[in-house]
């Protein structure tokens, strides 16, 4: 954990108690006292930094932090993401590695390599990303919560959902093995927002490339190397993520 | 598991009768029958692929292959890896996810914030790394094993067997957060191998820093943001591959 995270309605009048793992952290692991100062972010919004103005270093463990807010809000991350929805305990993993990379919005979706017991999921039922997410931005010293939206079927998803974001990005990229284009090629010199389209295990089938392609995907490789999901994303993100800054 | 690997004293002319976890992945996963074509490696040799000409479905497990190989192995990849020691759940998960992406030799080596406990974990007690490179190399379809190298200390690692090594590459790349270079800068245009050095949690100390410095290393920032040791590591040789094959 390299910066303490807390939601705004923590926070009174720049004062705030932790009570929960928060406050472990900084008593176990980080082994502050009275007076020292850490990093501090309010999610969703600016960081700078806290000191610790009391502590209580047995259990149950309390930690308080007087806050001063010194940076606003960084933009959001030029990449966004439609990953074919991964067996839960690799879910967990890109989550929190690809919020720590930085990202907007995390479209989860529906393929035909995806099991459909995947869906069932507890993470996924019942929505429970957020201490994923918490973690990569903790990791990464960021605030800013990637969005992570549901598309139960990939037909609707494609044909109804995408042609209403379409706009929002410069460039759509579909990574594929198989792909013919290279990713240098398409993003040098493009400025402006970027969606990545991640496969499952096994890859896309034909009829979803099709249908990526019908919608101004263009499939691309980088390499003979079949990657793990994870890997993957990781590899891709910060492949594309060297090119926009160049 | 994308391609079958053996060793090559385990195949007799041709023949090769499989009954540890390559067969059991066989029966159960890939669920193949006699007649059926599957791709297979010798480990730091050619690919290629082989036929069931026999199986043995139930517990015992064994598969009987007939091998036809018709690539040669691949040339070694152009990056390697020094490594500041990470905890072994984490070694695990970098050796076969920077095997999957293709690496030549990793040294894996001492620094001050790696925990002296980590030289006694039985991965790398026991030199037990295997395991996991294969992983990765069934993974990536590759079949040429990276090699290992153990520096206990760090100081004669850097001053006495660096120097001895230090030609084979025509970059060495310094992974710090405060570096002041980009590798785009580094590595554009220039062709030849790259050692990549990847730091503890809590990064290089000043005296570590300093002693690379000194070696010619040029210390490279990807960014502000703070990554895990696995997550940097798979985007610095993303971005690293990128520059090389520009």
């Amino acid at each position: 954990m390299n910066i303490i995270l807390a939601d705004s309605y923590e926070i009174t009048d720049k004062h705030i108690r932790l009570t929960d793992y928060r406050a472990e952290h900084i008593v176990k692991v980080l082994q502050l006292n009275t007076g020292d100062m850490i990093r501090f972010g309010i999610i969703n919004d600016g960081r700078g930094k806290a000191q610790v103005t009391g502590i209580r270093q047995k259990f149950p463990f309390f930690v308080d932090l007087k806050i001063e807010i010194s940076e606003s809000l960084a933009p959001v991350a030029p990449i966004d993401l439609v990953l074919a929805l991964p067996r839960p305990i690799m879910l967990k993993r890109v989550l929190s590695q690809v919020t720590a990379l930085g990202v907007g919005t995390i479209h989860l979706v529906h393929a035909n390599r995806v099991e459909k017991s995947f869906w069932k999921a507890s993470i996924v039922a019942e929505k429970n990303f957020r201490p994923y997410l918490l973690h990569g931005l903790e990791q990464a010293v960021d605030t800013r919560l990637p969005e992570i939206c549901l598309h139960r079927r990939f037909k609707p998803f494609i044909e109804d959902h995408f042609p209403t974001i379409r706009d929002r990005y410069r460039t759509h990229i579909l990574a594929d093995p198989g792909g013919k284009s290279s990713l240098q090629l398409e993003i040098d010199n493009e400025s402006g927002r970027v969606l990545l389209a991640v496969g499952p295990e096994g890859g896309w089938v034909d009829y979803e490339v099709q249908k990526f392609r019908e919608q101004g995907f263009i499939d691309c490789s980088i390499g003979e190397r079949i990657l793990k999901v994870d890997t993957a994303v990781i590899a891709l993100h910060s492949r594309i993520s060297l090119l926009l800054e160049s």
